[in-house]
Protein backbone atom coordinates (compact mmCIF):
# COMPACT_ATOMS: atom_id res chain seq x y z
CA UNK A 1 0.00 0.00 0.00
CA UNK A 2 1.51 3.33 -1.09
CA UNK A 3 -0.16 5.83 1.77
CA UNK A 4 1.05 9.65 1.09
CA UNK A 5 1.08 11.86 4.96
CA UNK A 6 0.12 15.23 5.08
CA UNK A 7 1.48 17.49 7.26
CA UNK A 8 -0.96 20.84 6.68
CA UNK A 9 -0.08 24.46 7.12
CA UNK A 10 -1.30 27.69 5.30
CA UNK A 11 2.30 28.72 4.65
CA UNK A 12 4.03 25.65 4.06
CA UNK A 13 2.34 22.26 3.73
CA UNK A 14 4.48 18.80 4.20
CA UNK A 15 4.19 15.64 2.16
CA UNK A 16 5.88 12.57 2.26
CA UNK A 17 5.02 8.86 0.41
CA UNK A 18 5.97 5.80 1.78
CA UNK A 19 5.18 2.17 0.67
CA UNK A 20 4.37 -0.63 2.87
CA UNK A 21 4.58 -3.97 1.18
CA UNK A 22 3.79 -6.79 3.19
CA UNK A 23 5.02 -5.08 6.36
CA UNK A 24 7.93 -3.87 5.07
CA UNK A 25 7.93 0.27 5.17
CA UNK A 26 10.32 1.80 2.45
CA UNK A 27 10.35 5.69 1.53
CA UNK A 28 9.00 6.56 -1.97
CA UNK A 29 9.13 10.56 -1.79
CA UNK A 30 8.98 13.86 0.28
CA UNK A 31 8.55 17.77 -0.13
CA UNK A 32 7.04 20.79 0.84
CA UNK A 33 3.79 22.57 -1.12
CA UNK A 34 4.70 26.29 -0.11
CA UNK A 35 1.55 28.82 -0.62
CA UNK A 36 2.03 31.77 -3.13
CA UNK A 37 -0.21 34.83 -3.55
CA UNK A 38 -1.28 37.76 -1.70
CA UNK A 39 -4.58 37.48 -0.56
CA UNK A 40 -5.64 34.07 1.13
CA UNK A 41 -7.99 32.57 -1.78
CA UNK A 42 -4.89 32.56 -4.49
CA UNK A 43 -2.65 31.39 -1.47
CA UNK A 44 -5.72 28.15 -0.53
CA UNK A 45 -5.61 27.45 -4.33
CA UNK A 46 -1.80 27.31 -5.03
CA UNK A 47 -1.43 24.89 -1.86
CA UNK A 48 -4.50 23.03 -3.58
CA UNK A 49 -2.90 23.15 -7.13
CA UNK A 50 0.86 21.88 -5.99
CA UNK A 51 -1.25 18.85 -3.60
CA UNK A 52 -3.41 18.10 -6.59
CA UNK A 53 -0.10 17.35 -8.65
CA UNK A 54 2.16 15.78 -5.82
CA UNK A 55 -1.45 13.24 -5.17
CA UNK A 56 -1.43 13.20 -9.09
CA UNK A 57 1.95 11.84 -9.66
CA UNK A 58 2.66 9.95 -6.52
CA UNK A 59 -0.43 7.99 -6.99
CA UNK A 60 -1.31 6.96 -3.24
CA UNK A 61 -3.81 4.75 -2.39
CA UNK A 62 -4.18 6.14 0.94
CA UNK A 63 -4.01 9.41 2.89
CA UNK A 64 -3.16 10.38 6.33
CA UNK A 65 -3.77 14.06 7.76
CA UNK A 66 -2.35 15.10 11.11
CA UNK A 67 -5.52 15.71 13.14
CA UNK A 68 -4.36 19.35 14.99
CA UNK A 69 -5.49 19.87 18.61
CA UNK A 70 -5.91 23.33 18.99
CA UNK A 71 -3.18 25.42 20.83
CA UNK A 72 -2.84 28.24 19.31
CA UNK A 73 -4.75 31.98 19.36
CA UNK A 74 -8.05 31.70 17.68
CA UNK A 75 -6.72 33.70 14.16
CA UNK A 76 -3.98 30.94 13.88
CA UNK A 77 -6.58 28.54 14.80
CA UNK A 78 -8.53 29.86 11.63
CA UNK A 79 -5.84 29.69 9.54
CA UNK A 80 -4.76 26.17 10.33
CA UNK A 81 -8.30 25.22 10.08
CA UNK A 82 -7.92 26.65 5.90
CA UNK A 83 -5.34 24.83 5.29
CA UNK A 84 -6.19 21.36 6.55
CA UNK A 85 -9.40 21.56 4.43
CA UNK A 86 -7.02 21.29 1.70
CA UNK A 87 -5.26 18.65 3.00
CA UNK A 88 -8.32 16.61 3.32
CA UNK A 89 -9.96 18.04 0.51
CA UNK A 90 -7.40 17.08 -2.36
CA UNK A 91 -6.96 13.26 -1.20
CA UNK A 92 -10.93 12.94 -1.29
CA UNK A 93 -11.32 13.94 -4.77
CA UNK A 94 -8.76 11.80 -5.98
CA UNK A 95 -11.14 9.04 -4.52
CA UNK A 96 -8.40 8.51 -1.64
CA UNK A 97 -9.66 6.95 1.84
CA UNK A 98 -8.83 9.76 4.61
CA UNK A 99 -7.05 8.85 7.97
CA UNK A 100 -6.62 12.02 10.85
CA UNK A 101 -4.64 11.24 13.63
CA UNK A 102 -4.01 13.23 16.85
CA UNK A 103 -0.50 14.65 16.94
CA UNK A 104 0.20 12.39 19.86
CA UNK A 105 -0.94 9.34 18.37
CA UNK A 106 1.45 9.71 15.60
CA UNK A 107 4.01 9.96 18.04
CA UNK A 108 3.35 7.40 19.87
CA UNK A 109 3.33 5.19 16.60
CA UNK A 110 6.65 6.59 15.70
CA UNK A 111 8.61 7.01 18.89
CA UNK A 112 7.23 4.66 21.16
CA UNK A 113 5.74 8.15 23.39
CA UNK A 114 2.66 10.19 22.69
CA UNK A 115 4.72 13.24 24.06
CA UNK A 116 8.48 13.07 22.43
CA UNK A 117 10.25 16.07 21.23
CA UNK A 118 10.90 16.88 17.60
CA UNK A 119 14.64 15.79 17.06
CA UNK A 120 13.30 12.14 18.75
CA UNK A 121 10.60 11.94 15.44
CA UNK A 122 13.04 12.91 12.95
CA UNK A 123 15.78 10.14 14.31
CA UNK A 124 12.89 7.78 14.10
CA UNK A 125 11.95 8.75 11.16
CA UNK A 126 15.53 8.33 9.56
CA UNK A 127 15.89 5.10 10.93
CA UNK A 128 12.60 3.90 9.60
CA UNK A 129 13.62 5.49 6.21
CA UNK A 130 17.10 5.22 5.52
CA UNK A 131 16.66 6.45 1.84
CA UNK A 132 15.55 9.35 2.36
CA UNK A 133 16.43 12.75 1.81
CA UNK A 134 14.48 15.17 4.08
CA UNK A 135 12.82 18.45 2.53
CA UNK A 136 12.66 20.39 5.84
CA UNK A 137 10.63 19.77 9.07
CA UNK A 138 7.64 19.97 7.97
CA UNK A 139 8.21 16.84 5.21
CA UNK A 140 9.84 14.87 8.39
CA UNK A 141 6.28 15.33 10.16
CA UNK A 142 4.66 14.49 7.44
CA UNK A 143 6.25 11.32 6.61
CA UNK A 144 6.07 10.61 10.29
CA UNK A 145 2.33 11.19 9.66
CA UNK A 146 2.39 8.27 6.88
CA UNK A 147 4.61 6.33 8.88
CA UNK A 148 1.70 6.23 12.12
CA UNK A 149 -1.17 5.29 9.11
CA UNK A 150 1.07 2.52 7.88
CA UNK A 151 2.01 0.57 11.56
CA UNK A 152 -2.04 1.17 12.52
CA UNK A 153 -3.29 -0.52 9.37
CA UNK A 154 -0.45 -3.69 10.02
CA UNK A 155 -1.52 -4.22 13.56
CA UNK A 156 -5.10 -3.35 12.29
CA UNK A 157 -4.66 -6.06 9.28
CA UNK A 158 -2.61 -8.16 12.39
CA UNK A 159 -5.79 -8.01 14.73
CA UNK A 160 -8.22 -9.11 11.43
CA UNK A 161 -6.14 -12.02 10.93
CA UNK A 162 -6.30 -13.39 14.75
CA UNK A 163 -9.66 -12.29 15.07
CA UNK A 164 -10.52 -14.25 11.86
CA UNK A 165 -8.58 -17.26 12.90
CA UNK A 166 -9.96 -17.71 16.69
CA UNK A 167 -13.42 -17.25 14.90
CA UNK A 168 -12.36 -20.12 12.77
CA UNK A 169 -13.57 -18.24 9.44
CA UNK A 170 -10.14 -19.85 8.31
CA UNK A 171 -8.03 -16.82 7.27
CA UNK A 172 -4.37 -17.73 7.99
CA UNK A 173 -2.99 -15.18 10.93
CA UNK A 174 -0.39 -13.42 9.22
CA UNK B 1 -21.37 42.50 -12.68
CA UNK B 2 -22.63 39.29 -11.67
CA UNK B 3 -21.83 38.29 -7.96
CA UNK B 4 -22.01 35.42 -5.62
CA UNK B 5 -22.00 35.94 -2.07
CA UNK B 6 -20.97 32.93 0.05
CA UNK B 7 -22.02 32.33 3.47
CA UNK B 8 -19.28 29.57 4.61
CA UNK B 9 -20.57 26.79 7.22
CA UNK B 10 -19.54 23.30 7.81
CA UNK B 11 -22.55 21.99 7.73
CA UNK B 12 -24.35 24.53 5.39
CA UNK B 13 -22.99 26.98 3.09
CA UNK B 14 -25.32 29.81 2.24
CA UNK B 15 -24.69 31.34 -1.17
CA UNK B 16 -26.85 33.94 -3.46
CA UNK B 17 -26.10 35.40 -6.86
CA UNK B 18 -27.15 38.86 -7.52
CA UNK B 19 -26.64 40.95 -10.92
CA UNK B 20 -25.76 44.75 -10.37
CA UNK B 21 -26.06 46.78 -13.89
CA UNK B 22 -25.37 50.82 -13.91
CA UNK B 23 -25.49 50.51 -10.07
CA UNK B 24 -29.57 48.53 -10.64
CA UNK B 25 -29.45 45.49 -8.52
CA UNK B 26 -31.60 42.30 -9.01
CA UNK B 27 -31.38 38.88 -7.62
CA UNK B 28 -30.56 36.06 -9.39
CA UNK B 29 -30.51 33.14 -7.45
CA UNK B 30 -29.98 31.75 -3.68
CA UNK B 31 -29.42 28.26 -2.18
CA UNK B 32 -28.18 26.66 0.23
CA UNK B 33 -25.20 23.30 0.10
CA UNK B 34 -25.25 20.97 2.87
CA UNK B 35 -22.59 18.73 3.61
CA UNK B 36 -23.26 15.16 3.63
CA UNK B 37 -20.82 12.24 4.70
CA UNK B 38 -19.46 10.75 7.69
CA UNK B 39 -15.88 11.94 8.03
CA UNK B 40 -14.63 15.42 7.43
CA UNK B 41 -12.95 14.50 4.22
CA UNK B 42 -15.89 13.71 2.72
CA UNK B 43 -18.26 16.41 4.05
CA UNK B 44 -15.69 19.32 2.34
CA UNK B 45 -15.69 16.97 -0.36
CA UNK B 46 -19.83 17.33 -0.77
CA UNK B 47 -19.73 21.07 -0.22
CA UNK B 48 -16.74 21.42 -2.77
CA UNK B 49 -18.92 19.90 -5.18
CA UNK B 50 -21.89 21.57 -4.50
CA UNK B 51 -19.83 24.92 -5.02
CA UNK B 52 -18.31 23.96 -7.97
CA UNK B 53 -21.60 22.92 -9.39
CA UNK B 54 -23.50 26.46 -8.63
CA UNK B 55 -20.38 28.52 -9.50
CA UNK B 56 -20.33 26.54 -12.58
CA UNK B 57 -24.30 26.90 -13.37
CA UNK B 58 -24.16 30.66 -12.17
CA UNK B 59 -21.15 31.71 -13.91
CA UNK B 60 -20.60 34.58 -11.69
CA UNK B 61 -17.94 37.21 -12.54
CA UNK B 62 -16.86 38.30 -8.63
CA UNK B 63 -17.18 36.48 -5.31
CA UNK B 64 -17.38 37.99 -1.70
CA UNK B 65 -17.31 35.77 1.30
CA UNK B 66 -17.53 36.86 5.15
CA UNK B 67 -14.69 37.07 6.79
CA UNK B 68 -16.05 35.68 10.16
CA UNK B 69 -14.76 37.12 13.06
CA UNK B 70 -13.96 34.67 15.95
CA UNK B 71 -16.54 33.84 18.11
CA UNK B 72 -16.80 30.58 18.86
CA UNK B 73 -14.86 28.08 21.08
CA UNK B 74 -11.30 26.23 19.32
CA UNK B 75 -13.04 23.47 17.91
CA UNK B 76 -16.01 25.69 16.25
CA UNK B 77 -12.93 27.93 14.58
CA UNK B 78 -11.55 25.19 13.48
CA UNK B 79 -14.47 23.73 12.00
CA UNK B 80 -15.61 27.53 10.39
CA UNK B 81 -11.88 27.99 8.83
CA UNK B 82 -12.38 24.72 6.77
CA UNK B 83 -15.90 25.34 5.55
CA UNK B 84 -14.08 28.85 5.23
CA UNK B 85 -11.19 27.37 2.87
CA UNK B 86 -13.94 25.78 0.19
CA UNK B 87 -15.35 29.07 0.13
CA UNK B 88 -12.38 30.31 -1.08
CA UNK B 89 -11.47 27.97 -3.10
CA UNK B 90 -14.10 27.08 -5.41
CA UNK B 91 -14.70 30.93 -7.11
CA UNK B 92 -10.59 30.90 -7.33
CA UNK B 93 -10.12 27.80 -8.73
CA UNK B 94 -13.06 29.60 -11.66
CA UNK B 95 -10.53 32.32 -11.55
CA UNK B 96 -12.71 34.86 -9.82
CA UNK B 97 -11.53 38.17 -7.64
CA UNK B 98 -12.50 36.66 -3.94
CA UNK B 99 -13.58 39.64 -2.04
CA UNK B 100 -13.95 39.22 1.91
CA UNK B 101 -15.74 41.26 4.30
CA UNK B 102 -16.27 41.09 8.35
CA UNK B 103 -20.15 40.60 9.28
CA UNK B 104 -19.86 43.91 10.31
CA UNK B 105 -19.22 45.67 7.17
CA UNK B 106 -21.83 43.56 5.31
CA UNK B 107 -24.57 44.94 7.92
CA UNK B 108 -22.99 48.16 7.76
CA UNK B 109 -23.59 48.26 4.02
CA UNK B 110 -27.05 46.76 3.66
CA UNK B 111 -28.51 47.93 6.90
CA UNK B 112 -26.41 50.86 7.52
CA UNK B 113 -25.07 50.38 11.38
CA UNK B 114 -22.76 47.77 11.92
CA UNK B 115 -24.14 45.73 15.40
CA UNK B 116 -27.88 45.02 13.47
CA UNK B 117 -30.08 42.26 14.28
CA UNK B 118 -30.64 39.79 12.00
CA UNK B 119 -34.27 40.45 11.12
CA UNK B 120 -33.39 43.45 9.95
CA UNK B 121 -30.83 42.24 7.68
CA UNK B 122 -33.56 40.04 6.27
CA UNK B 123 -35.82 42.96 5.93
CA UNK B 124 -33.26 45.21 4.18
CA UNK B 125 -32.17 41.79 2.04
CA UNK B 126 -35.86 41.50 1.25
CA UNK B 127 -36.47 45.47 0.56
CA UNK B 128 -33.11 45.54 -2.08
CA UNK B 129 -34.05 42.39 -3.46
CA UNK B 130 -38.00 41.48 -3.55
CA UNK B 131 -38.35 38.99 -6.22
CA UNK B 132 -36.14 36.89 -4.20
CA UNK B 133 -37.29 33.53 -2.90
CA UNK B 134 -34.96 33.15 0.23
CA UNK B 135 -34.02 29.88 0.99
CA UNK B 136 -33.15 29.82 4.99
CA UNK B 137 -31.38 32.40 6.83
CA UNK B 138 -27.62 31.15 5.18
CA UNK B 139 -28.81 31.99 1.96
CA UNK B 140 -30.01 35.67 3.28
CA UNK B 141 -26.61 36.27 4.83
CA UNK B 142 -25.11 35.09 1.61
CA UNK B 143 -27.30 37.60 -0.65
CA UNK B 144 -26.42 40.27 2.09
CA UNK B 145 -22.72 39.23 1.23
CA UNK B 146 -23.28 39.75 -2.46
CA UNK B 147 -25.26 43.22 -1.95
CA UNK B 148 -22.47 44.54 0.77
CA UNK B 149 -19.53 43.80 -2.30
CA UNK B 150 -22.20 45.19 -4.90
CA UNK B 151 -22.37 48.72 -3.00
CA UNK B 152 -18.59 48.43 -2.21
CA UNK B 153 -17.95 48.36 -6.21
CA UNK B 154 -20.34 50.90 -6.64
CA UNK B 155 -18.78 53.21 -4.35
CA UNK B 156 -15.37 52.52 -5.85
CA UNK B 157 -16.83 53.35 -8.94
CA UNK B 158 -17.95 56.14 -7.92
CA UNK B 159 -14.56 57.44 -5.91
CA UNK B 160 -12.05 56.28 -8.99
CA UNK B 161 -14.35 58.54 -11.77
CA UNK B 162 -14.87 61.43 -9.14
CA UNK B 163 -10.28 61.07 -9.02
CA UNK B 164 -10.28 60.89 -12.79
CA UNK B 165 -12.50 63.82 -12.88
CA UNK B 166 -10.65 65.85 -10.38
CA UNK B 167 -7.62 65.23 -12.08
CA UNK B 168 -8.95 66.06 -15.38
CA UNK B 169 -7.60 62.73 -17.10
CA UNK B 170 -11.24 63.06 -18.63
CA UNK B 171 -13.20 60.31 -17.49
CA UNK B 172 -16.78 61.35 -16.67
CA UNK B 173 -18.10 61.20 -13.19
CA UNK B 174 -21.14 58.77 -13.05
Amino acid sequence: MRIIGIDPGLRRTGWGVIESVSGRISHVANGVCESRGEDLATRLLSLFDQLTDVVARMAPEAASVEHTFVNKDAAGTLKLGQARAVALLVPARAGLPVAEYAPNAVKKAVVGVGHAAKPQVEHMVRLQLPTATLAGPDATDALAIALCHAFHSRAGGRLEAALAAASGTGRAAR
